[in-house]
């Protein structure tokens, strides 16, 4: 019989952490983390299926699972192999329904459902090929990693030629750079400490507790109050000491003068990023706002929609530091077009994660990227928050600062089947019992509970 | 008792036009045009209730269908005095969900499903007023009109201030264009001609029936083939003549080199612009194709799908041509925006319509554009298809190649009862008679239907 995808189940899943405030800030106060949950069934054993997600924070969960379902249903009935042996035509496949694209193109609700189901179908081959994630893309050719990106709209700024041979060029010392890796583990920030529900008791002891733990970084949520702002990262580099990275970020709140003053304002305690300052969108607003504030850099991408933006961010100077997300992009092959790009454009990428399982996936990318793309960890540190883990079956290994390279075939995707059941939305038993409209905003609330 | 709103109707509208290739282009093979559709309900006739909807092309439409309701319900409860009376703050409010915002912010289905709520809400307040919506717009004071946008992201390209001494400016002359319009309506081009699925005969047809009915402009698909899109061209050209203006429409299909080439390939055949030639969010990609083809005008907007993505192409030189979208853009309120940083860029506002409905909303933006705003027609034209005015209670009136002003109150948005009835989808007669799946490809299709 052959290895085909029969059926689709899709999870409308949420975790109610606005009734702790984790996650909380300026633009955030109070995001129940979600994910679009997507198996593409094979008819064999849950593990052996394909698994993947989209991210989201709570209300309007059920529109990426839609989109995912959408999206998925053409892949029904497709061959694992046929999948599996061409995983860029099958993208392209996945965002050629012209019905579909005018929802983005290449954005909102369907862009988020198709990452899902693009991260599903490399979760299935990477099981197949019995390998992690990271590592099915690393022992890739030049030519089949070049053949997994859509290039129609990257052209002018890295023709596939290009993208050629830089990969070649990184061949060597590649298997040096992977035993390595997976001797040390590739190095991560935190952002635990720092969301803006927190307390300042509660902030200098999460710093203090961070730097005892091996942190060498510790990233600040900030763009309220410009008081609270000062206050805060004082005590957050008291706490840190003067040669740790403080990272801030504004979570998209201020405009580009104001992102600048305020950048301004914050210099004297050692800023060594400053993130999402302004709209996700605006390319030239973030080039106007880096060039005023050097030499803190700019970092944006958890809300960078797509490729094309990426690359006007690094075609624009807009950016010192990409912070590509796993599930707002296309997927798996989107995010290596986001690799490739900024490598070519020599920018460091250290992607966003937290949130649900998104440390998960963004791993593989940072090692894959590391191993064969850029070459390098150099600037470079992927975000880790300690929320979730519990209930994925190949959760993120710590080793102090450092994600341990995973090992287990697949994207680390699978979500605990007793957590689908907990969890569903809106019939799970933690969102049934009631307790959801206890005080900060559950997911199910109506016009402005989560103000 | 209190006007208010009470509930919310929405309806997922779909017309099969996928049947004849009506709306074909080099993207978009067989559209299926509709609309997710909402109603404001306040306990009265539903003639007095606020109407809106957004515009899709199909599969997918639950989705903004989906999302306009939980947009919509964020309206239930407040009174019309409330919402009329700060329509600025009304759509602020419903973009204010945090957790619904993660899903943009400000693109895809979430803000697609905001524009239905909006402009329900424009139509409600206009018919309060008594007016049609260019008319309430217009009668607003500069400091009404400026308080209508969200100026977060705009002020590094246009401040407050300045759009307020702007719009003082076109004070003057105010009443006299008011009239001039009304007597003489507003320009229109067609691109009922041009549709990529015609064979050239129709074509030749359409293009000299357009000119025999007084049009003065056409314009055409293409991004296909060359040398189809080169014999289309010349067909056009030589039945409408060497004054009038053809334009040429690529659905973003081509990259930046390739759209360059393509507009230099065409350019014998005198373009007046050239429209969508690549991605809709590549503002550099743009930026460089309009350098290399002047005088051809570069032309996109209908899915720029907000006012940070016009400003920067405005910022950047990109367009020469403004195609604003009433409903990619988040209602009345973001087109406001676009329309007062257009002004000050001094770039023509040529609206996309078609679609469902399209045409009814825009003459309302144009007209108001003319009296209050930019005060000139010269170079705008407000794009006119012959698709579908007959669903509408109060549809386009065209003189000739002309836009005559809507007169009655609201936003021209409410379709007929019996058309809601008929074209619901899956539920309504013509899709349940099961001729959804005939041929070219229904709203229904599975996987590839419509490819």
């Amino acid at each position: 019989m052959t290895d085909r995808i029969i059926d689709v189940e899709t999870v409308d899943l949420r975790f109610p952490t606005s009734r702790e405030l984790d996650g909380s800030d300026a633009m955030n106060e109070a995001p129940d983390y979600s994910a679009a949950y997507v198996v593409l069934r094979t008819g064999g054993a849950d593990a052996d299926d394909g698994h993947g997600f989209t991210f989201t924070i709570g209300r309007g969960n059920e529109l990426a699972v839609a989109a995912a379902r959408l999206v998925a249903e053409r892949a029904v009935g497709m061959s694992v192999e046929e999948i599996a042996g061409d995983l860029g035509g099958f993208a392209r496949h996945l965002l050629a329904d012209s019905q579909l694209r005018w929802l983005g193109p290449d954005q909102g609700a369907i862009h988020l459902g198709t990452a899902a189901v693009v991260n599903a179908a490399w979760d299935l081959a990477a099981k197949r090929a019995g390998k992690p994630v990271w590592k099915l893309l690393a022992d890739l050719s030049p030519e089949q990693i070049v053949a997994l990106v859509d290039w129609r709209y990257l052209k002018d700024a890295l023709t596939p030629d290009a993208a050629l041979e830089m990969l070649r060029d990184r061949r060597a010392g590649r298997a040096e750079r992977e035993a390595r890796v997976r001797e040390d583990g590739y190095p991560a920030y935190t952002t635990s400490a720092g969301w803006l529900g927190y307390d300042d008791a509660k902030l200098a002891r999460l710093c203090r507790e961070a730097v005892d733990a091996g942190w060498d970084s510790v990233k600040l949520k900030v763009g309220a109050d410009l008081d609270d702002d000062r206050r805060r990262c004082r005590i957050a580099r008291e706490a840190i000491g003067p040669d740790r990275w403080l990272m801030i970020d504004a979570n998209q709140t201020l405009g580009v003068a104001e992102a600048v003053e305020r950048a301004h304002a914050l210099a004297e305690f050692g800023i060594w990023w400053f993130e999402e300052p302004t709209s996700p969108d605006d390319v030239l607003g973030h080039a106007a706002i880096a060039e005023r504030i050097a030499p803190i850099r700019v970092a944006t991408g958890e809300h960078a929609h797509n490729a094309v933006m990426f690359k006007q961010f690094l075609q624009a100077g807009a950016i010192g530091v990409c912070q590509l997300d796993a599930c707002r992009l296309g997927g798996v092959n989107e995010a290596v077009a986001v690799l490739l790009l900024a490598a070519a454009y020599g920018v460091p990428v250290c992607p966003h994660a937290g949130g649900v399982g998104l440390c998960e996936l963004v791993q593989h990318l940072s090692v894959f990227d590391y191993v064969a793309v850029s070459g390098s960890t150099e600037g470079r540190v992927v975000e880790y928050v300690d929320h979730l883990h519990e209930h994925f079956h190949d959760p993120v290994r710590m080793r102090g600062p450092r994600y341990l390279v995973p090992e287990a075939p697949g994207y680390s995707a699978r979500i605990r089947r007793s957590t689908l059941d907990a969890y569903r939305y809106p019939d799970g038993p933690v969102w049934r019992e009631g307790t959801a409209g206890d005080g900060a905003g559950g997911a199910n609330g109506g016009r402005g509970a989560a103000r």
